[in-house]
């Protein structure tokens, strides 16, 4: 198994262990995706789903950007939303963003979802990352991921997106005990999803509280929180999960600092919104961060980026930093101006051995 | 002049201002909106432009909320946007959101825009204040307001609203003189209007900072915060505004309250995603705090809303606190909801003589 193999060498492993490292790794959430030319020319030829669905596919375009720009962990080619048809809900993707065609919205909807067997559902994922450790040949480190319950109940008790959330407060704060039944039960089936993706070899795993950031503090401890601890308890605990270090991101965490670190994760991932030095007096040396230059700077020219990747550099100090976007990069970026990115944190990060 | 009344005995005026209260004041932003059925018997009849442009219907369904609820403050009935079309900016509103024909994009479209006299080009607005005042008879002070600096930019610049804010953040970080020429000529129109709003009666501004939240914490700083000033120096330094309370509200503000309190703003908004007691030990004595129940609370039982007024009570504390939802009430709300909030805020703020 992956996990067994010696992998104390790659660097984005030994940050997110808060080891010492020569340079910062680096790399950038949805870097696999439409900014690219070569992954539109993929999408030209098959559907979002036919990627997410077909290991080949996704294999292809996971490696699209390691191979581009160099980044230092590749992260599986997939969606967040993938773990909600095995439970019964029907997902679709039009360009516009995903919709649920019988979202949850009684307690007979939520008692109906079943907490179905992650490899027997969904076994391109698996297949998805035998096929990309076995391209990547070692040369960076695989990320496997899923949606954090908070946000997956978010998608499907709105059906959606969604503005105001206004069906999923008044699931939470109307109805608690149905609210952490439907939890519960996406906790129980991402936590084995995350577990069996480390089995088929994924080398860290990252969990998206994509809009846990809509919540109050006290919401978010209650909701969000509890749990996304309780899926990485979960996933520690699994004998597979050893040394295989677990990321946590809450976008949006700025309000959530006094209690964000309590999590469990090796890795708090960190938006653009709040400054890194922050974040780090906040939680302390327990963790490492993961984040978190603006996507929106990546719009600017390549002197003004640079000087935006040496103020995130020095915010994060040397140890514990794996450098990424606070968010994922945005369709409309121009490749160059990722390369610009990348090069950035190389030679601005670069140490002199110890 | 209405700012030369004896205002000193009204309830929200004297928490503005930091003065001891025997109860909390409270008011609801958007608290004329589309969850009251009043409110949308108008509608039926009028566009939202319509009301925005008579002030005999401004009037009308800003009277409304304060007629219902008893709220301790009307706020005019207009939008942040109607400073644009002065401006050159032809702005529409569909039910979908606003959209701006001909968006800012170059630096000569910023040079075209003018800096209008606000009592000449929009004397519906100044008409509808006093109109108002008169209507209320000095039951409830009159507040009135503006789109901050940053926000109308987003706006102007966008088209409309935006996801991801990549023409601002294009225009923010790949030319900021152009940014800063543009956010001048927001602040200078924006002062001036809220200075001809308190001479046509408004008793206390707010300043709404809507998408101030986008940025990272030095952006706030230098796009948003940075403008949000000047209007406040501006407007402070204007005899007329003596005594009149103003307030800056930008949302999402949990990451910049080390620098939020330096607006110069007597009252500073605060959303629900941060806590007031946070706040308060962030921002220190001088400053009175609005908020900052979630709007997603109103869809819980009435019970449910008294125990959540109760933490925003309890974390706010009994001086300098303005009641008031962490951002506009949606329309999908319950009246009676809404009803049992301020209820439970006249009750449970309720204090002996002193």
């Amino acid at each position: 198994m992956s996990q067994h193999a010696p992998a104390v060498d790659h660097l984005f492993l030994r940050a997110c262990r808060r080891e010492p490292v020569e340079r910062t790794p680096c790399w950038m959430m949805r870097q696999a995706g439409r900014y690219l030319p070569a992954y539109r020319a993929v999408r030209a030829r098959a559907s979002f789903l036919d990627l997410c669905h077909t290991p080949s596919l996704a294999t292809e375009v996971t490696l699209q950007p390691i191979d581009e720009f160099g980044f230092d962990a590749a992260i599986l080619f997939s969606d967040i939303l993938i773990t909600l048809p095995p439970m019964g809900l029907e997902v679709a993707f039009p360009e516009k963003g995903p919709v649920i065609a019988n979202p949850v919205r009684t307690r007979a909807d939520i008692d109906r979802l079943v907490v179905p067997d992650p490899v027997a559902t969904m076994p391109f994922v698996m297949a998805a990352v035998r096929e990309i450790r076995a391209a990547l040949g070692g040369r960076v480190p695989l990320i496997g991921f899923a949606g954090a319950p908070f946000t997956l109940v978010t998608y499907a008790v709105e059906g959606g997106g969604s503005k105001e959330y206004a069906k999923t407060k008044a699931l939470l704060f109307g109805d608690a005990p149905s609210a952490h039944a439907l939890l519960g039960k996406m906790a129980a089936l991402v936590a084995d999803y995350l577990i069996a993706q480390i089995e088929a070899g994924a080398q860290a795993v990252q969990l998206f509280d994509s809009w846990a950031g809509v919540l109050s503090p006290a919401d978010f401890d209650e909701y969000a929180l509890r749990w996304a601890r309780e899926v990485i308890a979960r996933v520690k605990a699994h004998p597979a999960a050893a040394g295989v270090p677990v990321i946590y991101f809450a976008n949006g965490c700025a309000p959530y600092l006094a209690t964000y670190a309590s999590s469990g994760a090796d890795v708090l991932g960190v938006d653009w919104r709040v400054d890194l030095a922050t974040v780090r007096a906040a939680v302390g040396d327990g963790v490492a961060l993961q984040g978190n230059l603006d996507p929106g700077a990546l719009y600017a020219p390549p002197e003004e980026i640079r000087r935006r990747v040496g103020k995130v550099l020095a915010q994060a100090g040397p140890v514990g930093h794996v450098f990424n976007l606070g968010h994922g990069v945005t369709p409309a970026t121009d490749p160059e101006h990722v390369r610009a990115m990348v090069q950035a944190v190389r030679e601005l990060s670069a140490r002199s051995p110890a």
